[in-house]
């Protein structure tokens, strides 16, 4: 094996400390002639490595040793490794360059990389670089920019290689051949008519094991999978998933081909997807630097956190409410939370299952009535269960049956009324066109805080008072 | 367009309306023959439908229906679509097959394949299986069922094309011609010696572009990214997306060619993945059939309410320790869920940036103290700014100065202690060898809430009473 390479993760990382230990000599080097020469190695690393390897390296270094490295990588390189780089690193790395550095970068990449680049771009350079292109290049650029980030439109590429129908296998190979390098993931060459209007597409697993004397209309596959730029990118991502997709073409309204999809910004669409969810069910805006500065986190956090306090002002409210109540049986102020707290976690659970549901379509309106049933049966059981398991500890705390009672009934309440407003908010949501999974832990939590707190206390002054 | 066939995910779902359609149709037909007019209908569609679709449409039907469509499914597909759909829908119609179908299901599918479905199958039935398959493909099987979920072991296939080095491209391509169709996600192949030993790739790109009397060994890549089946599964997701990779070979201790890795099932790897995290952070177990029973859903869910009601028991029982302070001044009761649940959603942020951190590789342990400085740096921002606004509203409500000085002084503490607690216990966990994403929500949640109550109660104590 020694003349394979293995660039698995593990030698990523040990590579990864290479130039921390590399920059760390740097910095105690006390001689000027060793500094030099620690970074004269640092930098033969970095050409070596793959622009997504640098783009890692960088992510994860602390700024000053971030922009360290920064400075040692070639200029011609900037750009596609801006295109690997995190947003939030990205930004970093763009307001350390000048808009002379910039444009550099910027002429090496491709429109539709440019249009990935161009939102994090001061104003004035785009307006610079716009210049520096041709037409076709400006046109293309611009239409990339037209679309939303979850449309079809902004995830494309122009690399595509086109044929005609009325042509020998023999002929496309003679053609293929005066390529010096063809596009990544081309795994099938687009099939158009002299309109520009795609017709069908040959897969090259068929080019090649074809004869070379067939035509092309003969073997190509006439019912593609096919994409309208105005198409949602989540979408596309799971026909991709399920079609096994590696490339897809993309039409316009009369069917002319426009642009092509390829997996790998299928991927990335999923992975950035699913890490909004996870950052949002936190309560974070979006992917954090790791590095940033306290500022900018504070900024990434805080609109969560106002909501959040919103909420919990809410339950404090209700508890106020019941002052009195807690005044003649403190008890009822160290049980509270168990009521709430459990209500919460059931009802995140039933408010998880039902967005990920709908997000894969196999939740629909129409399942409301039999979901509830089922979320509430669910709810039922636990919350009769674990509050007599509850009641039994709280009996043997306070010794006071009634107590323990209205805790088994509050329980029971709270965790149904988290299962029927787990169905009904995101289906409600969703009817109205909303994104039921946006805030939707915050939102199910601040029903059952509240909710919990009303319905034990409420009951408790009923019953116990 | 008329003749491209737009299989984007909205005519996705008009078929799977169509199927319910057709379905309710029958439910409700009274005369038998209509019945049987509709049914058939109903498996021609299905038959016309993607694996994948009908995977869809399975998962997307309640259990009785769900029955229906699948007696309807021609046998010999039955195989593919139990791969596509999810575990907990495979156990349903598992369970209505006798292991006669099931055999003749497995029978259609490749040995890699049948590890993925093994695992749900019988016993028996397995070792009956076995006994079917000819000495390659149960040694092929054994070796994939030896290794772990998360192994690239389990995700490897067989199907490679394998050349030699000393052949020219003109050879290659002939002897491409000889198969009938190329394996999916060829965009490689794999060149090895007499001994199976890898050497190199030749990618599909580089043969088509290159002159045919070109020698393999001249125009291969010798410095693809390979893999042993022992990397772990994630890495691997990891290497396909950076390095934008379509297929990889698999090669085992000796350098020998041992199977290959496909884009396909590291996607699907990845979204599995992704839903784990996204199910876990709730609390769920595992993915849930939506339609599962009731017993089913209550077992998948109990374990995490379990460990919730000890955190809520807990934190309950340190509020008991201040029972007499809350007699004294009732207001600490109403105030306190704020204190610890403004800290919980801040621990939460902080938790959630460090472990997304440590699964992409870019928080190391050697960052703590970089990052406890800055986290709690921006916990002492939010503490004593939201801190601030809640005292100014606690004293509109109280009129009790001493008590809003309290209240800032506990929430600001507490959101200390939990960005504190966010860095430290994924940091601890890793150095463990644990998994740091596993609960971590409910834990951090634990501590805000109990040491939230014990701050708040603890000064108020000391300095109102």
């Amino acid at each position: 094996m020694s003349e394979l390479n293995r660039k698995s993760p593990e030698s990523l990382q040990d590579r990864l400390e290479q130039v921390v230990c590399l920059l760390e000599h740097e910095v105690a080097g006390e001689e000027s002639l060793d500094q030099r020469g620690s970074l004269d190695e640092l930098q033969l690393k970095l050409e070596e490595l793959h622009p997504a390897d640098v783009a890692y390296i960088l992510e994860s270094l602390p700024l000053d040793q971030r922009l360290t490295v920064w400075q040692l990588v070639k200029s011609d390189r900037d750009g596609e490794i801006l295109l690997e780089v995190s947003d939030a690193v990205r930004e970093t790395l763009i307001a350390d360059m000048d808009s002379h550095e910039i444009i550099a970068a910027a002429n090496t990449l491709d429109a539709d990389e440019l249009a990935d680049l161009a939102p994090d771009l001061p104003r004035d350079v785009v307006r610079e670089l716009m210049d520096t292109l041709d037409a076709q290049q400006r046109e293309r650029l611009k239409s990339a920019l037209s679309y939303d980030d979850d449309q079809v439109g902004s995830l494309m590429d122009f690399d595509m290689v086109t044929i005609r129908d009325d042509v020998t296998l023999e002929v496309v190979s003679r053609y293929l051949r005066r390529f010096e390098i063809l596009p990544d993931h081309t795994d099938k060459l687009f099939v158009v008519d002299t309109e520009g209007v795609l017709k069908g597409v040959l897969p090259v697993k068929k080019l090649l094991v074809s004869s070379p004397d067939e035509l092309v209309g003969d073997v190509m596959s006439d019912d593609p999978v096919v994409f309208n730029p105005l198409d949602d990118a989540g979408e596309a991502a799971q026909a991709f998933e399920r079609y096994d997709l590696i490339s897809a073409p993309v039409v316009d309204e009369q069917g002319k081909l426009f642009g092509r999809l390829t997996i790998d910004e299928m991927v990335d669409y999923i992975r950035e997807e699913s890490e909004a969810e996870v950052l949002n069910a936190a309560g974070l805006r979006e992917e954090e630097d790791i590095f940033a500065s306290v500022w900018k986190s504070v900024r990434n956090r805080w609109a969560w956190l106002a909501i959040n306090l919103c909420t919990a002002l809410i339950a404090s409210r209700v508890i106020g409410l019941f002052e009195g109540a807690i005044e003649q049986l403190v008890a009822l102020a160290a049980l509270m939370p168990i009521v709430a707290g459990v209500g919460g976690n059931s009802g995140n659970q039933t408010i998880t299952m039902i967005v990920r549901g709908l997000a894969t379509g196999q939740v629909q309106a129409a399942h409301g009535k039999r979901l509830i049933r089922k979320e509430m049966g669910v709810a039922l059981i636990n919350g009769l269960f674990w509050g007599l398991v509850l009641a039994l500890i709280a009996y043997a705390l306070y010794g006071n049956a009634a107590l323990s009672l209205v805790l088994l009934a509050a329980m029971t309440l709270n965790m149904l009324l988290a299962a029927f407003m787990g169905v009904v908010i995101p289906l409600a949501r969703v009817s109205m066109g909303g994104d039921p999974a946006l805030g939707s832990s915050v939102m199910i939590t601040a029903i059952t805080d509240s909710g919990g707190f009303f319905i034990f206390l409420g009951m408790a002054t009923i019953f116990l008072l």
